[in-house]
C-alpha cells in the first residue's frame, strides 16, 4: 500500500488517469470533448440546445464514513448523486470535473478503487471525466461538478408546479434509509434484504432514462429525492409557491422494506433520504400518457394544492398524519 | 457576528445570494443563462463555438492562512485563479459554481465579505455564479468550477509549442512571491512597495484580454504561471515534448521588486509562484505582430528547443544558471 504523501502529485494524477483509461477502454468517447485532462482547462464543442451544470460534495464524517463504505462504492455514489441532479432536469450527463481533498496518509490504492467506482457509473450512464484538482486537506472530501445536456429547450425544474397537478414519484422509496440504519448499527447478520438495502444506499441509480421520458412527454416539473420525500416535496412547493396533499397509502415501498420494517416502512419511505428517485408533477392528461406508455415505473401519490407551502400527509380516512421531515441541515448535529 | 451553525443552511444560502444580488445589481446578466441558483442544476443555452471548463480549490492552511488574508481578498483570489485558467485558454469566463466547505464556527459576515470579493472580480471580468453547494467540513475550503467560452475554435493549449518558437510572458513576475514573503514574515512596517507586493499576491488579475489578444493573433500555445515561471515552463515543455532556453536578463520584473530585492529579484521572478501572468510561445512573425500591435504588454524571454524536457536558464554570457524550481507539491511539506 502506498500513502499519497510518498509519491508526487504528478505521479498520483498519472495513476488515477491510468485507471480511467483502462476501465473506459471499451466505452466510446463523448463526441463533444476536444481535450480532456492535462491542460489549464478542458475544451468542449457544445452542440446541444441546452446545458445544465450541478455540483455536489461529499465530506468524510459528514456525508459518509470511510469505515462503512468501500472506496469503489464511494466513487459510484459521489458521482451518482450529481448524475441524479442531471437526471432530474431531464438531461444526460456529458462531462465532469473532480476535486479530491486528500489527507497525506490516504492510500493511493484506495483512490484507484474510487476511480473504478466512477468508471462503473460512467460505463452504465455515460459521461466523461475531463479534469479536476487534487489538494491536501485536513479532511478527506470529493467535490464533483457535472455538466449535462439536452437537445430540447424543455428542461425540468422545480418551480413550475401548479394547483391541480398530480404528484408522481418513480420507483420505490425508503430502502436507502434502511441501508443507512444497517450500516450504522454494525449488526453482523447478513441476508438478502440487508444487502438490498445497503446497495440502495451505497449504489443509488441516477434516473436518467426516467427524466428523459418525463421531458419527452412534456412534463415540466421535477426534482430528485435526496433529503427525503417530505422535505423535498416541501422544497418543490416552496419554489412553485403551492402546497401539496399526499396519501400515505400511495407512497411506493418495496416488499423487502415492508417485510423488514412492518411498523416503520411508511415512515422510512416518506422521510428517509437518498433514494434519488424522481419527484414530479403533471396534469392528468400527461399522467395518463405516462401510464399508457408503460415505460415508466412510477406512482401517483397526491395532488398539488393552492395552500401555499403547506404539505400534508393524509391517511386512508383523509386525516392528517404528522411526520418529522427527514430534511437535514449540515451545520446542525444530526442527533 | 453570527456563527454559520446558528442559522439554517437555507438562511445562509439566502444571505450569500443576497450579497451577490446587491453587488451585481448594476451589472448586465449573462445572456446565455436561463436559470441560476435554486434548482437541482443551473440551465445554460450554450451559443459559443467552444467552451472550456476548469476547477481549482483553496484549502485553509494549505493555500492560504485565514490570519493573513482578508475574506474579501480570498473571494477575489479563489475565483481569480480559476479565471486565470480560462484566460490562458484565450476564452472569457461565462458561469461558475462554488462549493464551500465550512467549519461550524465560521462567521456568516466573513462569508458575506468573501462573496463581495467574488463580486469585485466578476464586475471587472464578467461571468456569473449560477450554483453551488455548502457542506460542513473539518477544514475550511473553497472549490470553484468555471466555464469559459470563445467564438473561435482556436483555443490556446500547452501542448503545441514547437522548436524555434519564441517564448513570451505577459506583465512582470516575482511580486506575488515577494508579497507572500511579506505576509509570512509579519513584519509590521508599511510602505508602498509592501502593499504593492501584497496586492499582487492577494488580488491577482486574470489576464483575460491578453489571452484573447494572443488567440486573435493566431498564437496557439499558452498557459498561466501559477507555480512559477521555471516550473510552469517545464510543464509546457513536457506537454509539447520540447525543451527551452531562457535568458535570465530578459525575465521581466518591475522597479519595486528590483529595488526591494536587489540580490534576489531574479530568483523571485523566475521561481516565485502565483503571478498568474500568461506564458506563451509563437513563431517570430506572430511575435512581431504582437509587438507592432502595441496592445499587449509582454517580453520575449527565450526560445523553444528540440532538447526534450530540458529547460535551461542562461546568463548574459550564455552560461547555464541553476535555480531550484518553485513548483511545489501539495502532499509534501513546503519546508
Amino acid at each position: 500500500m502506498t500513502d499519497v504523501s510518498s509519491i508526487s502529485e504528478f505521479e498520483l494524477i498519472r495513476r488515477l488517469d491510468f485507471v480511467l483509461a483502462e476501465e473506459m477502454t471499451s466505452v466510446s468517447r463523448q463526441q463533444n470533448i476536444v481535450l480532456g485532462i492535462g491542460d489549464d482547462a478542458a475544451i468542449i464543442r457544445p452542440g446541444a440546445e441546452s446545458q445544465v451544470i450541478t455540483t455536489d460534495t461529499m465530506v468524510d464524517g459528514v456525508h459518509f464514513l470511510m469505515d462503512s463504505i468501500s472506496m469503489r462504492d464511494l466513487g459510484w455514489k459521489s458521482l451518482a448523486i450529481n448524475y441524479s441532479d442531471i437526471a432530474s432536469m431531464g438531461c444526460t450527463p456529458s462531462h465532469s470535473v473532480i476535486t479530491l481533498g486528500l489527507t497525506p496518509t490516504q492510500r493511493v490504492e484506495d483512490l484507484e478503487d474510487m476511480y473504478r467506482g466512477f468508471s462503473d457509473l460512467m460505463k452504465e450512464n455515460g459521461g466523461e471525466i475531463v479534469g479536476g484538482d487534487i489538494v491536501r486537506s485536513g479532511t478527506f472530501f470529493i467535490s464533483l461538478t457535472v455538466v449535462g445536456e439536452s437537445d430540447s429547450q424543455n428542461i425540468l425544474r422545480r418551480d413550475s408546479a401548479v394547483p391541480g397537478d398530480l404528484i408522481g414519484v418513480t420507483g420505490q422509496l425508503g430502502c436507502s434509509a434502511a441501508g443507512l440504519e444497517m450500516l450504522s448499527s454494525q449488526e453482523s447478520e447478513n441476508n438478502s434484504s440487508k444487502s438490498h438495502f445497503i446497495s440502495a444506499h451505497t449504489r443509488p441509480i441516477p434516473r436518467i432514462d426516467q427524466g428523459m421520458t418525463l421531458r419527452e412527454v412534456g412534463v415540466s416539473t421535477a426534482m430528485d429525492i435526496s433529503d427525503g420525500l417530505l422535505a423535498d416535496l416541501g422544497k418543490l412547493c416552496k419554489a412553485s409557491d403551492v402546497g401539496a396533499d399526499i396519501e400515505i397509502d400511495l407512497i411506493p415501498a418495496d416488499g423487502f422494506l415492508k417485510k423488514a420494517y412492518p411498523e416503520r416502512w411508511k415512515e422510512l419511505s416518506i422521510t428517509g433520504g437518498e433514494d434519488y428517485e424522481l419527484l414530479f408533477t403533471a396534469g392528468t392528461e400527461k399522467i395518463k400518457q405516462l401510464t399508457d406508455g408503460n415505460n415508466l415505473d412510477f406512482s401517483v401519490i397526491g395532488t398539488i394544492t393552492s395552500s401555499q407551502k403547506c404539505v400534508r400527509v393524509l391517511d386512508g380516512a383523509g386525516k392528517e398524519v404528522i411526520y418529522q421531515s427527514g430534511g437535514w441541515d449540515h451545520f446542525r448535529d444530526p442527533t
